[in-house]
């Protein structure tokens, strides 16, 4: 009897371990989904945050006179589009770090309450996404039937990292929708 | 031992009677959402869809003659953001309609990949909400830096019919993440 149960031992330790390394797959992925989002979205709010450009344009002060050049600068606070992209990016960030803290506590009671947060993050970085893309596009082709010129002619490099920053907080964005998607296949199995 | 049974029927048959009303009560309000969301982004589209307004402005041709009065039109498809949320709230609403549809049967299978479309409409949804909104807020407010004129105090009617369709696209977007919302707080019980 005792050299059955000896023999049995391996077996279950092996069983246990498949279990546990079944269980531990979906929460390790979890968590690298978390800390990718996190470089993704402070990636994202750096690149927007630190951009400016400063140029030398010839401005029409008096219509009779010939144009004057004068150093012009593009700053991403200019356009609150911009402004509500970084500040997104900043709480997505900043919220991914806590998360990641309170997920590897793995209590079933904070990762109830850090999915709802992940959605919340979802809506808004979508939105912000949406209102940088729009603004960016914008800037980049304009529009002649509200006779809005396009400024990524002169101010490339910044329309550059606008462009940069969009995709980065994108694939951030991305990877919070992955995160909730997870948690409602996992649950409807 | 046969009146023991009948006696206990009542009870039993009042404990099923709840049963079935409580379980009853988040699907009946997961249709209504629907509906209600079904409502939202349609009138959105709608809204949005048939916006139109022409004014005679004064237009300089020439720098050296004084200006032509000449009619101009604003119209919804001028602008890429808003086209985005028409489209947007078009396929939303359809998705609206469908999943009521499949809701109503009531299949587990069904409803997981139900729910997964949901919020793909609340990334969608909050992406063309902050397009729309940065662009109308930019026709409304206008921008010095980037020499972006309002046009808003031309086209008023253009842009509260704008405000009015962006307003009911984010009711209908902040309805779908309830949706999703309710499916994840009712599984991490």
């Amino acid at each position: 009897m005792e050299s059955q149960n000896k023999a049995s031992l391996p077996v279950m330790d092996g069983f246990e371990r498949k279990v546990t390394s079944l269980s531990d797959g979906p929460r390790t992925c979890d968590l690298l989904l978390r800390v990718l989002a996190f470089v993704l979205t402070l990636a994202a709010a750096i690149v927007l945050g630190v951009d400016k450009q400063t140029k030398v344009v010839p401005i029409k002060v008096v219509d009779t006179l010939p144009p004057i050049s004068l150093p012009v600068s593009a700053k991403w606070h200019y356009l609150s589009a911009f402004t509500y992209s970084v500040a997104s990016n900043a709480i997505a960030c900043s919220y991914a770090a806590l998360s990641l803290v309170l997920a590897t506590s793995g209590k079933k009671g904070v990762m109830s309450s850090v999915i709802i947060f992940d959605l919340l993050m979802v809506a808004m970085l979508f939105s912000s996404n949406g209102a940088a893309l729009a603004i960016g596009l914008m800037g980049y082709k304009g529009n002649s039937h509200v006779m809005w010129a396009k400024v990524c002619n002169v101010f490339g490099r910044f329309c550059n990292q606008v462009a940069v920053s969009i995709a980065l907080s994108l694939l951030g964005s991305i990877l919070f929708l992955l995160l909730v998607g997870m948690r409602l296949h996992k649950k409807s199995k």
